[in-house]
């Protein structure tokens, strides 16, 4: 299968769901199927041609479908695969767009045997989420990490490629495992720092209200993070634990480094100077 | 004295140094005089009409000026105060553009009988440093802090208000010490988490190549400020230990807490809509 025979079914029409159902328009597939929780969002989504055609019925909504793609939080995810993969027909793909990967693609391996499927997590977002805000070319220039699972076959993973490629991300092909530790470090382990950092300055702001008028730019880009989704974060945070974990230990060992080397003003230096060139590497 | 009677000399003609000599033209100032370390910049500060004229001579720069400026690190800041001192004449103002204020303001207090003396601190920059990205604008809407040494006038303070404002920057007057505790925590614990978490990713990165590429805007927004300049931020570091060790002392205790609260589902969801909550209070 292709992806221009393919009918496309998007479960969850918020940011993420609804910019891919835009991002396959222009006969990139077949048809785009959209699933939305409220009716509200459904007529929304058809009446502005995000989707080709929206339910609020899952089953009607994924049966005629040859790639699902659950686009909700992590935990809404899990709970639906089962059910999900109950509905689709012989030989369609499940996918999915969740930010963490281990539980789900283990919960994927479950699926009746009719099913294929493959986890995704594209690296892309928007401070807000919901619809409205959905746009084609999130994902264009994008990672977009394709994670196996252990059944996941040469085809399935083929045409889970060639979406990603028709979207303008770049696919990544990674353990499930490994992509959770990855972004442990490069996105759970940031969100948690920018929170702490939020309530850090809350408190010292209440013992002195000057706290907050000194507060810049530079405190709202370290911040910006705290500023995501609390229910997709919240489902984040609760399913990478172990690498969640890891990371902030590593963390704490950094930190405590920096603070010994406020001793060392040569040291200190050299550290600062290689954590520029580091981030200018990676960023320019 | 009022500032359109007044000339200016600003020692340090970098980014903030430039900025402030350009925010001053159009008359704001009867006359603008640059000093740089190099005839080079001296040069080009001249030739693209930033100061009306510029000497590499510290003493023959602000021997006539009505108010001095000292525009570099903290620590050149520090080291120059004596000596800018015994050059400037009688009623002068002295000021500083430096990040931490409590021991620029206790130098200013020993400066001889006849000088001025006032801490400053614009909250504003630019990731890059240097001439060429001077920008008249920079100070639009920035608070501009301003710290009184024990001697500082009424008169001293009303000029320094009058510069502030003119250049489109909102003063507020506080106690050095107040300052450095305050932006402890809104700028110099942020630019220590920002250099962490890149030591963090370096590391993750040296074990597994695929952290590094899955490094997304999230990343790259929580490490802005390890892009910093180094000697400015080092000579800040260096300069406001113990208001930094008790504001990573504060995070530490938030961290520990965002670790523990991962075993609350509720509480962590409660401490992540607080921070979402205060900082869009903060930010919008």
């Amino acid at each position: 299968m292709r992806l221009n025979e393919a009918k496309v079914a998007i479960v969850g029409l918020g940011l993420m769901g609804g910019s891919l159902a835009l991002a396959l328009g222009n006969g990139l597939c077949k048809a785009r199927i959209g699933v939305a929780r409220k009716q509200e969002t459904a007529d929304q989504a058809t009446h502005t041609g995000v989707v080709d055609r929206a339910t609020t019925d899952l089953q009607d909504g994924v049966r005629e479908a040859d790639i699902v793609v659950l686009a909700m939080p992590v935990r809404a995810i899990l709970s639906s695969i089962q059910e999900v993969g109950t509905y689709m027909r012989t030989g369609a793909l499940l996918m999915d767009l969740g930010s963490t990967k281990a539980e789900i693609v283990s919960r994927m391996d479950r699926l009746p045997e009719h099913v294929e499927a493959a986890g995704g997590h594209p690296m892309c977002g928007k401070e807000t989420g919901g619809l409205e805000q959905a746009d084609a070319s999130l994902f264009r220039g994008a990672v977009f990490a394709l994670t196996p699972t252990a059944r996941t076959t040469h085809n399935a993973i083929s045409l889970a490629q060639e979406m990603v490629e028709a979207i303008g991300a770049r696919p990544l092909i990674l353990d499930a495992e490994r992509h959770d530790r990855a972004v442990a470090c490069t996105s759970h382990l940031p969100y948690l720092l920018a929170a702490s950092l939020t309530h850090v300055e809350a408190e010292a702001e209440e013992q002195d209200p000057v706290v907050g008028m000194l507060a810049a730019s530079g405190f709202r880009d370290t911040t910006r993070l705290t500023a995501s989704e609390v229910p997709m974060m919240l489902d984040i945070l609760l399913t990478n634990r172990q690498a969640i974990e890891q990371a902030l230990g590593s963390f704490e060992r950094q930190i405590a480094r920096a603070r010994s080397l406020l001793d060392d003003p040569a040291a200190l230096e050299q550290w600062m100077k290689e954590a520029q060139c580091k981030r200018r590497e990676m960023f320019g």
